[in-house]
């Protein structure tokens, strides 16, 4: 008998006939022989009414007790669910992160994974329940409740699988992330309506997706699924008999086209802190700063010190949500780097072109250059890894891009087919 | 430095801005220089709301998932009050029950405690925290989550108070159980406006009360604090300055009058098993069944034989929610015992009067059938205890058989001083 674990989305329970749907879709799995642990996260808007509640009461709640707050999230859904699994006439008992021993860092609101005690939860699946846990959350060693921050209940899912798999190879047959989409596309599908639905990706490409702005998957449950080899299959819980797509290793896929897929990304803002006097450390002394407060920079580029004045121009792009953080210490950066200027551009969107097969195929970049070129998009920065292009242009271009590029490397259109070989299932 | 214990229910922290009330009565008593544990309800109607989504889901959820849910709704309340306590500059923790060791039976739904663990909860008062508890909710020893049934936030705090009491005696002061209501009344004052507040009574007398329908504080917790000496004070959270009752042993207590409260219960149905064949056994058997389905019974009489026809009249009064469950085994009742008829009685009231000085004073219970007969009331049935006489009227005599008695019994009118002797505080 082999495991899948199922994670659903809180889009998913976000009420009581949407929890009976879910129910039916673990069923569904029980029915098909196999063994089944559930990861929920909390139904629908509960999270957000949770923290507008502690917002009335505090601006700055301490992450203990937010984390106290939050987990009752999913502690709610846990419960629901199994009685809704239960209606059906099947065993199942809800556990939550604590009492699985989801053993965390003793970081509050943003904890990782140290450990899962996997013993209650296979005492359980060995006793024919289906295993109902909350996801996000976890437990110190000490008995605090801790929470996972962004894409929690994804990594609760997949770290239970992989943990199972670790300790019994082979016993995992898949980890199924249930959400409101049907799967990765090879582009937006809002933005071009001819992407076409993958039916494979590597978690390579998955990661590389998911950190430009897919937002379908957050980067922490796909790296660590690629570790430990866990198959992945993102797909529809509105949609039951669609197989959505399968993340595995690169090394079992076939691939057809170097470009996998191409991510839109609206949500940087680009910084230029120009006439950077070109002196040793500057760049580190900028970068550190930007650490200390805890601003993420994405794509960065130092120009050459030009000859006239010696002094370099530092662009980098950060998240919209940290631009007030960012013009806060702004003063700070001027004071250190002593710069003519610090200029803002908003008006920037990051596209990205994705593909394991680029590796050793030489000329997508040009590829891409040709084809903005052509329609007349100015690049304003680039940045690249071995699977990944991206550049930035002025946003009111973003879609044109969007569009040439999607016909250079065949995102779109006809139902060819990308992969080939048997799925599992 | 002496811990005071206050416990806080539902309406008293109904919103966010009850929340912050109850904050202000937290750090007020912190401020007068006591160590102080707190015990919480869950907000206003979560409770309500959690039993209406378990119920779209299934008509009779199990009861160890109505925990699991249910157990969320303190977990919320303790999250935001230590955030509201937070905000007013002042240390605290929030700990479940789990967390705090709060170890029960295992069973679901209506659990009792075991034991208490108070090793982390002296942690963080030897720490100057302000320690919220999660009330209603407890753990068994193989880590499943529990709920302590009706009252339960009441027994939490009085447990935790015996506990520290024991283990270090003189340690704790008191108990202080906040609602919306300001203390006990010698009758309810919605019915007799004139009803005084006591300010002082038995644990004894309390119990009495409790059990004939006062309402006001669960037999559980006030039997614990009975056991383990712990006074409580019943008292408002929305009148801080009112010192409401004190509940203490009745040795510490200067009994001026016989009488210290009544109580009128409505919610109780009288059945009569008519002309049950007079065999031994009859009523074992009787009663034995209705505890097989869990039916509580309160007054019972049975009368003698009839010379007639050798038969009895069994009568009895259960509650009035447990009525249809009754009706569903009446037909069981009459094949075993073979009766004329069973005849159903909702039209019924339960007068009590309670006080510790009846046990040396005879002639209250005369006094009390001489006041309803001089009113022409009927006395239905009647069961009396050391500290308690209950009679049964008919519904329509309730407000005038109380308003005479309160008269016969000096409970309503001036402000006599009832009580003598120094209040703590």
């Amino acid at each position: 008998m082999t495991i899948i674990v199922q994670k659903f989305g809180g889009t998913s329970l976000a009420d009581v006939e949407k929890i009976k749907n879910v129910a039916n879709a673990v069923v569904r799995e029980k029915k098909l022989g196999n063994d089944v642990i559930v990861v929920v996260s909390a139904m629908g808007h509960t999270t957000d009414n949770l923290i507008k509640l502690a917002h009335e009461i505090s601006d700055h709640p301490s992450d203990r007790e937010m984390d106290m707050l939050m987990s009752t999230g999913e502690q709610i859904s846990i419960a629901l669910l199994t009685m809704a699994i239960h209606e059906l006439g099947y065993n199942a008992v809800s556990m939550t992160g604590a009492q699985v021993g989801i053993l965390t860092e003793e970081t509050h609101s943003k904890a990782r994974i140290v450990d899962i005690n996997t013993n209650k939860l296979l005492e359980h699946v060995n006793n024919g329940e289906i295993v109902i846990v909350a996801g996000f959350q976890g437990v110190t060693k000490e008995g605090e409740i801790t929470t996972l921050g962004r894409g929690g209940s994804d990594t609760s899912a997949v770290a239970i699988a992989a943990k199972l798999q670790v300790e019994n190879p082979g016993s995992v047959e898949r980890c199924d992330i249930y959400s409101d989409v049907e799967g990765i596309y090879t582009t937006d599908p809002r933005v071009v309506p001819t992407a076409r639905k993958l039916k494979e990706i590597s978690y390579e490409e998955m990661l590389e997706l998911a950190r430009v702005g897919a937002n379908v998957l957050h980067p922490r449950s796909v790296e660590t699924a690629k570790q430990f080899q866990v198959p992945m299959r993102l797909r529809s819980s509105f949609k039951l008999e669609d197989l959505g797509t399968l993340v595995i290793g690169v090394e079992k896929m076939e691939i057809y086209k170097p470009v996998t897929g191409l991510a839109c990304d609206k949500s940087q803002v680009r910084v230029v802190i120009c006439d950077v006097p070109d002196r040793p450390g500057n760049a580190g002394k900028l970068f550190s700063l930007l650490a200390k407060y805890e601003l993420s920079v994405d794509m960065i580029i130092q120009s050459y010190a030009r000859s006239s004045n010696n002094t370099n121009d530092i662009a980098f792009t950060i998240d919209k949500d940290d631009l007030s953080k960012f013009v806060s210490i702004k003063d700070e950066i001027t004071s250190i780097l002593n710069p003519s200027t610090v200029h803002i551009d908003e008006d920037i969107a990051k596209i990205s072109i994705v593909g394991a097969g680029m590796i050793d195929r030489p000329g997508i970049a040009a590829s891409m250059f040709e084809t903005l070129a052509k329609e007349a998009i100015n690049i304003k920065m680039i940045s690249t890894s071995e699977i990944k292009i991206s550049c930035l242009v002025e946003k009111m271009h973003a879609k044109q891009a969007t569009e040439a590029l999607c016909k250079t490397f065949e995102l779109d259109g006809q139902d060819v087919a990308l992969v080939h070989g048997t799925l599992p299932e």
